[in-house]
């Protein structure tokens, strides 16, 4: 049989929220790529080989999943969540664009998964539920200028915003000052929900404000949500709901 | 057993789309709620009773799942894609919200799905591998003005851009006026792609620039992505790969 590449997202954690597609492709591989704790959510074989590697190495790992590929095996790079959405399907069309020409041939797919923020986002109701934006908060390769930029746009749009990686160890400051410019945009009452490895034993939400917001409320796990201007809190015994209305009037 | 409520997503079409968290809310569940087309892609059960209803009757249709989950019966409101993007979750609690304090008290779940726009990148390779936005083109609940304010910043935010619901037979002119702003912003070489019905018989995919886009290459199946000014296109026998980098620079 001739090798092919899969782009497989695990979805956020729960067994129960991988696709069947996926579950297929893992079934049918011989070979797993990817990041250490996402290739250890795959059921082993023992004719299964697996390649680990560390994180921030996506284009190292790219290349080693597409090398595979060409030789004939059935490769699966697994993602956490969607491949498509900062993970790494990007990084394997960036390889294929600068490898080889046969790379171009090669049977290629990506299957889609369920993104942190729309696990989050039914966690606590549906604040995405009407138009919004998606930002990756690391600052790793983009300048923060950018980042800032985008969140002036994004709130003059009125946008709902989801924010992937908002805080890491080595950076603290990018979220500090993500928050400073949301207060100064959508003023101290707009609702902000910090959403932690939604559907996994560790889960723990928070709904509250961004006058009320601390930076160590989010860590490199955690989805952050911050609503529109529409977005709406439902008091109810427990964590209340968070949605934002479909009409904008 | 006590009444429970789940708003659930279907994803786009494919059987194998389908989250078993979903399937398992089907299963255990004794009422179906949703739009017509929709609900016919659930498995029938003789002892199961099925509400399908029209489409634009989103309030009407939450609060009688409302009630019936109330009445103690176990509901699964239904939706293509993810309940919590355009479709059914946000209708729901908008219901809660306004409807009998015992409302809130109910078990209230949204089952997460994989919506149209990660299917469609996914499937033309990773156009939202980078920040961008999610925009409902039709203007039912919103003014176009608003429309065109959002598209003016999420091109100034150089946003990609996911956008459902861009053309109806009831206002085809809305989507012509989205490209010439869209045009005028980001300028003719900008990628576009036009992905119908994913994943189903009827799936069709183009891929163009916003200078050779009609409005006619879109329908209500139809999802919409224009890249951001770094999305790229990789040619190759047959589909080309289309994705954005993950770095900004």
């Amino acid at each position: 049989m001739s090798g092919w590449l899969a782009v497989a997202g695990l979805g956020p954690g729960a067994a129960d929220l991988v696709t069947p597609e996926v579950e297929t492709a893992l079934a049918e591989a011989t070979d797993i790529v990817g990041y250490g704790p996402y290739v250890a959510r795959v059921p082993n074989r023992p004719e299964l080989r697996v390649h680990a590697s560390d994180n921030r190495v996506e284009y190292e790992r790219a290349c080693l999943a597409l090398e595979l590929a060409a030789q004939g095996r059935r490769v699966v790079v697994v993602s956490s969540g969607d491949p498509g959405v900062f993970a790494m399907a990007a990084a394997v069309f960036e390889a294929v664009e600068a490898g080889p020409e046969s790379w171009r041939e090669l049977a290629i797919r990506v299957l889609p998964g369920i993104t942190a923020m729309l696990a989050a986002s039914a966690h606590v109701g549906a604040p995405l539920g009407h138009d919004f934006c998606c930002i990756n908060l690391s600052d790793n390769l983009k300048p923060w200028s950018l980042i800032e930029h985008r969140l002036r746009h994004a709130a003059e749009a009125d946008f709902a915003m989801a924010f992937y990686n908002p805080r890491s160890q080595a950076r603290p400051q990018g979220f500090e000052r993500a928050l400073a410019v949301l207060r100064e945009c959508c003023g101290d009452d707009r609702l902000i929900v910090f959403a932690r490895a939604v559907s996994t034993a560790e889960e723990r939400t928070r709904v509250t404000t961004l006058g009320d917001a601390r930076a160590d409320m989010a860590d490199m796990r955690t989805l952050v949500i911050v609503g529109s201007s529409r977005t709406r809190l439902v008091p109810r015994p427990g964590q209340p709901f968070v949605y934002t209305p479909r009409s904008a009037s």
